[in-house]
């Protein structure tokens, strides 16, 4: 077996993307390279100290930086891209969070358009602490401190949206894109639908820890070492996804994204329902009532411009299930000997 | 220590009743009193095989029939009703799930209302094997059947509305109600808002198990035997909660319903901000900061006529949490005991 | 042809009603009869200056006074309960409008429920000028004044709804209720279903002129005088509507209720769509196609239990349309006699 | 007076675009100018029959052709664009509306994704009589026809989004787009806010007429004889509009677009209590109360990828109002020399 292409990867602020489609790539890569990459955190590192408010530091303009986007060697419309995330390592000794004005769960927005006034501004830091693996989040308004583990995940991954369109790195929709769930982490295995020549993806986002929902808007943000492996399933081989599929050892995952939240839910759960039929080859209706008592649907992100819902299911109670011919453990495999 | 006193009661069919509110107190209960209930299913039993479909076997001014309710002596407005749900036993050996016309997540509703046709009506029954723990999923249009683990949980539990107001027991709220949450097992303790003298709670909606979003709208519904303990908080030991709160040994759990789905999560979350604020004097800001990287957000329902959102925080992460001072831990004492 | 029998009722405050469903019939009417009413306005009369804030002055357990309920005699569940509205004419020389801590559809509420502070409370009071029919508003945070016509509308009629539930006053569903549509005004019918013995209806929530949506919450709220005609459809001449239908002598109207707004709106289109096969034969696809291109959907309110949406088709564009034998043209030759 | 330029412009096919940004100028014009141009219908003249369906004659990445985009000369960032429609006639002698499998208010939807079957495909012809001024409609399912009058409006005005992205002519937001509103009728100013340089605008989807909330997603679908005025205000004389603003002469009027609808309703709402308060200097809050007994709130669309709706207000309600210097007469009075 030969050595896979290894594509390292460290954009310049001037080289970022900020956007779903529409930004040339950087580099094009052929299926089944190791690629190592390093992202900004969404506030393009521009947040460094609680004294540092969103308004006077951030530029709307210029959030959400994108490392990348690659083209895939290949890849065409109605392919499928896969992205093994083999390893998420921050690559700084802080994250942070802050409150942006107008933006959030539990605050009028550009959309939810209210007369409240915004949210009095605050930011926190948290120092990580490499050894215990933790962060500390420390209360900015009330006497509270705390440690908490570390979960990196990346809250961004998409490729270039279908039918021309070019999307802002802060939306999830069926191209992947801001999804901002906790599943994306180290260990998963991402499918998405090439909708233009080369796929066109890229990834960033890093959060060295986030809930379900990311509440406030903004998780625990820090700037991320990536490594990851790139493959691509060609449309002969199995259809491609109409939404972002995930799989880990234990699970097999969709994500819908949309608005009202439900929308999303539904848009998860059907994505799912189709998949069950592609590797069981069960009915709808049946699917649909395995759903019903196995599914797990852990929020992704309720803050986003499109709201993102997770559909999971247990391979443990399924019959083998190994998808796209047992894409998943081969890259495991592959990444184990990296 | 007196030993508490224990009530034993199972509801004869005309006793059912249909609402939270406006039915009549079956008993009345010494705060501290084991109660040993039988709930029938949210089909009155009327779904026994596959044959049975839900427009001829069901009549919709006669779902969901609750055990209960039952009084609570001395409880007022304002006042936290407290029920430890001890142990809940499978009472059939069956259980079922069907699609009911025009209800469930993926189909037009009566709210929803499309003019689309109903989804072809197809009933499941999952046979019960008590010694596996497992209940028998076997697929109906097409070839598939698995064993799933069971675990048993209480779609409904829920007191008299405030001002007035008498809700179907098919309705979620801040009474609690049809939450169709798989947190509800046996271990949780769940603390509602007194609404009305006497609190008039009862209880229902047995399933087997459930998947989070109950999708179809129908759980593996069986009738449950079930044990519990009454307590209650005066308001003048404890604010009472607006929504509904859950504990058990890891976690605290907060549930909210509305419509759409993403008002259910903000309902919870915002109680749960609340709760920190009474437990560790957390400021608002500072407690949305620490839910937005700490909080688990699984759905509860996304089928009835309110949806329901779970807000979810483990007591790990945080400093020593006893709520209502340490109130679920002696009762779960005081369970280990029976 | 027989005079028709005339019932005046004016309500003691302890008279007043403050659900559908739930509370016991103050009068029974015959179909047929004449009835001169007086209802109070939303706030109880307890709004009457612009320094009477709504937390000081409102308690949230006596909101929206009706009048009634009345029972019709002969009503059974599956008849039609007509109420043709033959005058409203304001019984105070002011109304009152406030913003309610809260309350309203551009600010966070009890649902939508956010981390915002309330808006600064403010009392708007218009005073009346009967001769030239204008009510006067004056801004009261900045300089600006203008009069604006009177357009009196009933905010809220409605009957007791199905399946044993007792509804809040503020709350507007199939039964009809806190509908806050300006379409409720002189001249108009309004259709609705019969769901316990007597329909059990009642009247109520004055507006002296409202906007499309009564975006704030609260209209130019005032105490009405009241003049209807009660009439009653019978099970065998036509079906009960599933939800509220008026007719004016150029349009009809169905008034869809839920959450979120755009499921208000389907049940409105859906109703209509059901009225028009009725009429005229109309296959629902047709039915929807016409609809397409013909229906007028103003908003009703964005700020109640439920959202409310109308839909409003004009009959100039449809053969001659006469809904339940005419009775709409039946009911104005008798107002006209009065 | 020089006589303004007059610009005449009908694309081959070719030279559709399908975006909103992202497609390069076929022409630049002078602020000023008078445009004549033709444009295609929604589907770009592929349903001719009632026999050609949606998924048999149509392709997904082919929808809604846009004539344009235009560069305005000396547009900046900041600016607003200014569109006067003077007159809009149908270019061909029918008109067209079909059911396109999931897409439309009342079916399950890419988003509101659902088990059921796409309903039936059908399609509507109208026969279009230029003298008498109506389409004639043909029920295809039951037996039913009737004339219609025609009244000529586009669904579709936009400018390039602001943030680099490309949206699909399918999509109604800030950069206006395909709101589908009634409104958009020859006499209307539209005001846009200029977020690349040039504007970068386009219009299209004529529709013969149109109810409010375009029902199935389809209008009466038809080619369409633009004319039409270009003027440029400067961001030193007034701010831009966040969000579309129109203006006749009876009315002013605001759109908003999102999901679920109540969203869309609060943009264009807030939208309005801006514009009241650069108009008359109303405090917000006054504003919002003017605007709950004032507005008029018809909805423009429910089927697209955003929902839109209108807030509209009488200029009789208000003191003598002219936005932007009076522009709009000044447009009324030129359009009335050509």
């Amino acid at each position: 077996m030969a050595e896979p292409a290894v594509v390292e990867f460290s954009p310049t602020p001037d080289q970022y993307a900020w956007t779903f489609g529409g930004a040339a790539p950087v580099l094009e890569v052929e299926p089944g390279s190791v690629m190592r990459l390093w992202c900004d955190d969404a506030f393009g590192g521009r947040i460094r100290a609680v004294t540092d408010l969103a308004s006077a530091s951030l530029d709307p303009r210029f959030l959400n930086p994108q490392t990348g986007p690659f083209s895939v060697r290949g890849a065409e419309p109605g392919d499928t891209l896969v992205l093994h995330l083999v390893d998420l390592t921050p690559a700084r000794d802080w994250g942070a969070s802050t409150l942006v004005p107008f933006f959030g769960g539990l605050t009028g927005t550009d959309r939810t358009a209210l007369l409240d006034e915004a949210l009095p501004e605050t930011t926190w830091i948290y120092e990580l602490d490499r050894a215990r693996g933790t962060v500390a989040f420390v209360a900015q308004r009330s006497s509270f401190s705390v440690d908490l583990p570390i979960a990196p995940m990346l809250g961004t991954v998409g490729v270039a949206p279908a039918n021309r369109e070019v999307r802002s790195s802060l939306t999830p929709d069926a191209f992947g894109g801001n999804m901002d769930t906790p599943e994306m982490r180290a260990g998963v295995t991402c499918y998405l639908p090439v909708n233009e020549p080369g796929a066109i993806f890229s990834v960033g986002d890093g959060h060295y820890r986030q809930g379900e929902g990311e509440s406030c808007g903004t998780a625990v943000e820090g700037a991320m070492d990536v490594t990851l492996i790139v493959e691509l399933v060609k449309a002969g081989a199995a259809p491609a996804p109409r939404w972002p599929r995930l799989e880990n050892d234990a699970e097999l995952i969709t994500v819908g994204s949309s608005r009202p939240l439900e929308d999303a839910w539904r848009i998860g759960q059907k994505e799912m329902i189709s998949w069950l039929g592609e590797l069981h080859g069960l009915d709808r209706l049946d699917a649909y009532q395995l759903l019903t008592q196995l599914s797990l649907a852990p929020l992704a992100n309720v803050v986003d411009t499109n709201y993102s819902a997770v559909t999971k299911l247990s391979k443990a109670y399924l019959p083998r299930t190994d998808p796209y011919g047992g894409l998943h453990g081969d890259l495991r495999a592959r990444a184990a000997r990296l």
